[in-house]
This record gives structure tokens, C-alpha cells and sequence, in this order.
């Protein structure tokens, strides 16, 4: 199960499992500690279903930053397994890799509560952007440095399409979310509006593409 | 362990043990943020043993939704635990189908601190129906598209039945339920009493119908 | 893996992996959220390391009770894993026997910041005793159910002595802790660290105790 | 897979991948909760892109302490799954061991908060590497105990290495922590800077040292 070198760097970080054990767990706060940021309206000043239900839509913000950022976590965390359904061998860097991936997982609900306060504003899109940006960032260092130490378990001639497929996915999708961000110097709002669009399109648009396929 | 085609979506999602990983950590954080909500009445105006006690007893809607959640995530968990003894392959579709399922369950914290503060407004209610018939939606698109798709994993004479007792179930609950919401247009304690009778009829009730099933 | 009977009931809760899976989740939360009660001292105030050190000297009830409950949750913890080295197969009472314990887990955090606000009330002592005997009653019916059932795995002789171990161990610590807490009516404090004294008598005695044993 | 003894506490705590769960359980909680402590600034009293960047920038010292905690939890999640590739049976005091270093653990989120509070005040250095210490300690005495037991799983003629190799990196990172800590009798910001580098290098200069390792 494992190799032992004359250094304690060589013999930390191998174990595969506890690296999706972590990372599942570090999601599953994430996804939902952003709820923790929409607060529910305090009831002494509401004193019909009426203004309960304009309370209710004043959170509206709130629950599309906590729609947005629930995107893009399952976007992530859907990356980061598919990744791991080949990726069989870890040592220590590998292991550095995945901890400072879920350094900016666990930033994303600071980076989401920052917009949903000051969505007007280009320096909250352009936070949230980089947050994005370093977890695209640091997901493919993480199949790259995977893949150039075989770290991939998989049949031999299906590792550079798999390797093809799997960086194309991260370029794409990063090119796509760097644009939406710069429409904000034309506007804030179609520049969520887009980034949203470009999250539903990896998590629904899917469904469509597929019966194509099939067809 | 897997196939792979010739586009990114057939590679991704795969991996059943990390669905249920994530699964278990956003019910079992769910499960656990329900109880902040519940604040601990503060010391100073509080000078005896009475006073204390009155303090306690004002907290009991919140006890009261808190338990009224936990069941409802005990069933959904339960629910979801049962499908996956069955679902042993998944893709993509399913994966989001999964992750949209924990969008509504890391939701039901916020639903219940709504209802537990606006306890006396049907729009409480509704929300909070919302959410579980939302549950039970998902759960229910879960199970069928795994059954469509051939995911399950039992002996082919058997499948028919289980299929038959899982869509069931979900149906008479959820008709349960929405009966149950409809009651608040009467009147609204009625209706939440109604909805935990249901809850507790699917969480405790079956120990008397099992000792009945043995005799 | 499973047996299919003709009722919903009899295919549910039977995955114990699962079971396991959620209750680590709800125990390591429930121990990591306990800390979120000790609040840091607010900086305007505190201008000299000295009354920086009276600031958090004055927090040392919140410390203690952390670690009241830190060790309360390690005891049934261990004692739950205990039980499932041998609990092998489940059913779905016994997966909502084992929910019921987790949702006196997860109230822990509550009834310990409880005690620590109002730590000179009885009516604490008692809410906080309440906590842990209902966690002594439910891991208590979650082995005699598993045992009756035959859920247990292990050499058919050895069956009768570890079912017994497992017994007296719950009632002679609940017996403890009984005694300990009726100690309020004479004195609170006295009640407290007699609690404390068990507790820590069954993290670490045994040390001793097992040095015994060996010589 | 066990062996029964007749007392409760040789049949208690034997389970390791449960050790495991509820270990990464517990980091993965403390890695996210030190997020909560960078609150977003409130946006009423913001009216320029400028004023929000300078509101910004007045966070990085919570930033600052935030990466500080992720690197320190990194490092010692790294330490005790590295421990964990090897050890492979438990014991009822073991279990403990490894329940106090998760007390620990759990801690840290607040030694940072207190850290990031009170800046410029000796006691908070003095506080923060006393968690380090007490992390590292506990995690040493894991090893000793789960060696001197023969816990361990590797070929024979490796353990002495592993054994020295483990060994040796804990004392020597302490022995620099603490050297760090010391500093700040001379200067608390030249204190805070060395344990952050410390740090680093335990997680990045690995880099470099490797691909010396590989020429």
C-alpha cells in the first residue's frame, strides 16, 4: 500500500480516501453555511401575511447569491469527483494541492455573503470572480500534477482523451466565467445574470445535450 | 469501475460512495444548525429558579419546530438512505439530481427558523410545506430517473415491487403532507399539529404496526 | 445484502455503513460547535496584556463546560462505535433509534450553553443531566434492540458477556451520573465537578487501570 | 476482527476507520468555521467602489490569521493521516488520545479569532502557540502509544525508520514553533511572520526540495 523513502515528505499524504473524505466534508459545510447568510425577517414589526411576504421578497438577493454559489460548489465538487474516479495515488503535494483547494471552498461563503451585501458594486463581482477563478485555478494543477506523476488509474489508451476532456472542461468553463466578470465594466447585473446562465447551462443544460446524444 | 465516452459529462458523477458522502455531511450539518436557533435566554434579568424555568418554556416553539425539522430530515435521510441500498451506479444527471435534493435540505433550516418566528401566518406554513413537497419532489425525479436509467442493483424479479413501494410511499406522504398544509386555511395550529402526527406516524408509529406484523 | 418483505418498512434504514457515516457527522459537529459559546473578548476595552489575561481567566466557565461537554460527547461516542463493532445488519427501527440519539446530540450544544449562562441554577444541572441520561437511554435500547434482533455479529459465545458488558457499563455510568446530579440539591458546584470527576474517570482512569491489568 | 476481553474497556474504541471519520469530521468543521470569524462589512455607510476596497483591506488582518489557522489545521491533518496509513488497530486508549487531539482541534477556530482580535498583545501569540503546542504534543504521544502497542502495519524491517522519521519531524516543528513564539518577547509582528513562514514551509518549500530530490 505504500512505498517507504528515507524522508517523512515521502511517506506523508498518500491516502486517497481520506483526501475525498475531507473534501466531502469541507463541501458539505460550505454548501451549507450560506444559508447561515440569509437571516429571517424579525417578527415584531410584520403584522400581516402582507408584509411577511414583502419581507419574504426582500431576501430575494439573498437566496440568488445562495442559488449562485450552490452552482458553483456542485460544479466543483462534481469536478473534483469525477477527477478522483481516476486519481488513485496521492503523496504530500498532491495532498497540498487538494488543502489549498478547499481553502477557496471555504472562502466562497465569505466571497458570496460580500456580493449578496454589495452587489452594485464591480469589486464584489470581480471578488467573486477570483474566487472562482483560483478554484478553476487550482482543480486543474491538481489533475496536471495528478496526471504527469500517473497518479491515473485507467486503461492506457483512454488516458489522453481522458486527460484532453477533463482540461478542456476547466479551460472552457474558467474562459466563459472570466467574461461574464469583465461584462461588469458594461453591467453589474447582466454581468451576474450571464455568470448564473453559464452555471445552469454545466448543471441543467446537460439534460438536453444528453437526449441529443442518445438520439 | 467505469465507462468512458467521448464527452466530459460521460465521465463525470460517477462515483455513488461520494454521493452518499456528501449526502450524509449536509443532512448531518442540517440536523445540527437546526439547534442554533434555539438561544439560550440570557442571564442578567434572570434572578430564580422560576424565572429560569418560564424562560425555558418560552422556548418551546422553537423546541417544537426543531423537533418538527428533525424528523423531517430523519425521513428524507431515511428516504435517501433507502433508494441508495438500490441506486449503485449514477452519472451526471444523477449527480445534480443529488445535489439539487441537498440544495432543498440545507434550506429547511431557514424554512424552520421562518416558521418557529412567524408561527401565526399561513405564509410560515406554506414555506414550509414548500420545502418538504420540494424534497419529496426531488427524491421522487431520483428514483425514477435511477430506475429508468437501470441503476438499480437487486435480484430482476424483485425490482417491479420495489419500485412500487418506493414511488408509493412518497406519494401517500406527500398527499399526506399537502393535506396536512391545507388545514391552515381552518386553522394554522391545527395544521402544524397535523403535519408532526404525520411526521411521527412515519418515524415511531411502525414500531406497533411491526409488533402487530410479528404476532 | 438486503431481504426484500412486501412493505416499504422492511426495505428501509438497513444500510449501517450509512448509519455510521451520519452519526460522525452529527458528532464532530456537535463537538466542533460547542466552542462557538466562548465568545473573544471585544478589543476596544482591553488596552493592557493584564486585563487581556482577566478577560480570558473570566471565560474559564465557559471553558469548563466546553470541556464538560467535549468528554460527555467523546463518552457516548465511543460507546456508539463500541456498539457498532458488533451491530452489523440494521433495520428501520433501529435506524431511527439511532436518529433519536443523534438528536439528543446535536441539543448538547444547547443544554451546555444553558449551564454555563445559568451555572448557580439546579434547573440547569437537571436540563444538563436530562441531556445525558435521554443519550444513556436511547444508546441503551439501540443495543437491546440490535441484540434481541440478532443484529449482532461476533463468535456465538462471546455474545452473552459482551451483551452484558455493554449494559452494566451504561447503567453503572448513568447511575453515576444521577447521583452526581442529585448532588445539586446540596450543593451546585459540588454537583458539577462530581460530573466532571466521572467523566474524566472514564477517559482517563482507565490509563491506570489498564497498567494494572498488565503487571 | 476483535478480541474480547472481559472488561468493557478492552472491546471499547477498537474501530480506526471510525477514528478516521470523525477526525476528518472535526477538520473539516474547524477548516470552514474560522471563515465566520471574517465578517462581511455592512454596506449602508459604503457609497464608493474606494470606500469598499479600503473596507476590504481593513480585513486583512482576519485573512491574514485565517490562512495562518488553514495552514496550521493543513499541516496537522496531513501529521495525522500520515500516522493513520499506519496505524491500523486501536484500542480504547488510543481512541482517546485521538478525542483529545480533536479537542484541540476544535479549539483552534478560537485561539485564531482571540489571536486576530488582540493583535498586538503577547498573551495572544503566547495562546495561539500553546494550541500548536498541545496539537503537537497529543499527536507525539498518538505515535509513541500506537507504536509501543504495535498498532503499527508495515514490513518489520521499516518501522524503526518510520518510527524515527515521524518522530523527528513533530520535535523539530515544535522546536521552531516555539523558537517563533519566543520572538515575540522581542517583537509580536516578527513572532506572527516566522510561525506564518514555519508554516509555509511545511506546506510549499516541500515543492522545491522535491525536485532537488528528483535531479
Amino acid at each position: 500500500m505504500t512505498t517507504t523513502g528515507s524522508t517523512y515528505n515521502q511517506i506523508a499524504g498518500q491516502k486517497v480516501p481520506r483526501l475525498e473524505a475531507i473534501s466531502d466534508g469541507v463541501f458539505a459545510i460550505a454548501l451549507t453555511l450560506l444559508v447561515l447568510d440569509i437571516k429571517v425577517p424579525m417578527g415584531e414589526a410584520i403584522k400581516t401575511e402582507r408584509a411577511l411576504f414583502d419581507s419574504l421578497c426582500n431576501l430575494m438577493p439573498k437566496f440568488l447569491s445562495y442559488f449562485l454559489s450552490f452552482m458553483t460548489l456542485g460544479i466543483f465538487w462534481t469536478g473534483h469527483t469525477t477527477q478522483f474516479i481516476y486519481i488513485d495515488k496521492s503523496d504530500r503535494h498532491l495532498n497540498w494541492i487538494v488543502l489549498f483547494f478547499l481553502l477557496f471552498v471555504s472562502l466562497l461563503p465569505f466571497t458570496t455573503a460580500f456580493l449578496s451585501e454589495h452587489i452594485h458594486f464591480k469589486l464584489s463581482v470581480g471578488l467573486y470572480w477570483l474566487n472562482i477563478f483560483l478554484l478553476g485555478l487550482v482543480i486543474y494543477i491538481q489533475w496536471v500534477y495528478a496526471y504527469r506523476h500517473d497518479y491515473i488509474s485507467c486503461p492506457e489508451e483512454q488516458k489522453p482523451l481522458i486527460n484532453k476532456l477533463i482540461r478542456k472542461r476547466i479551460i472552457i468553463a474558467q474562459t466563459l466565467y472570466a467574461l461574464g466578470a469583465l461584462l461588469c465594466f458594461i453591467n453589474i447585473y447582466l454581468s451576474i445574470i450571464v455568470i448564473i446562465l453559464i452555471q445552469l447551462n454545466y448543471a441543467l443544460a446537460l439534460f438536453s445535450r444528453r437526449r441529443k446524444n442518445s438520439n
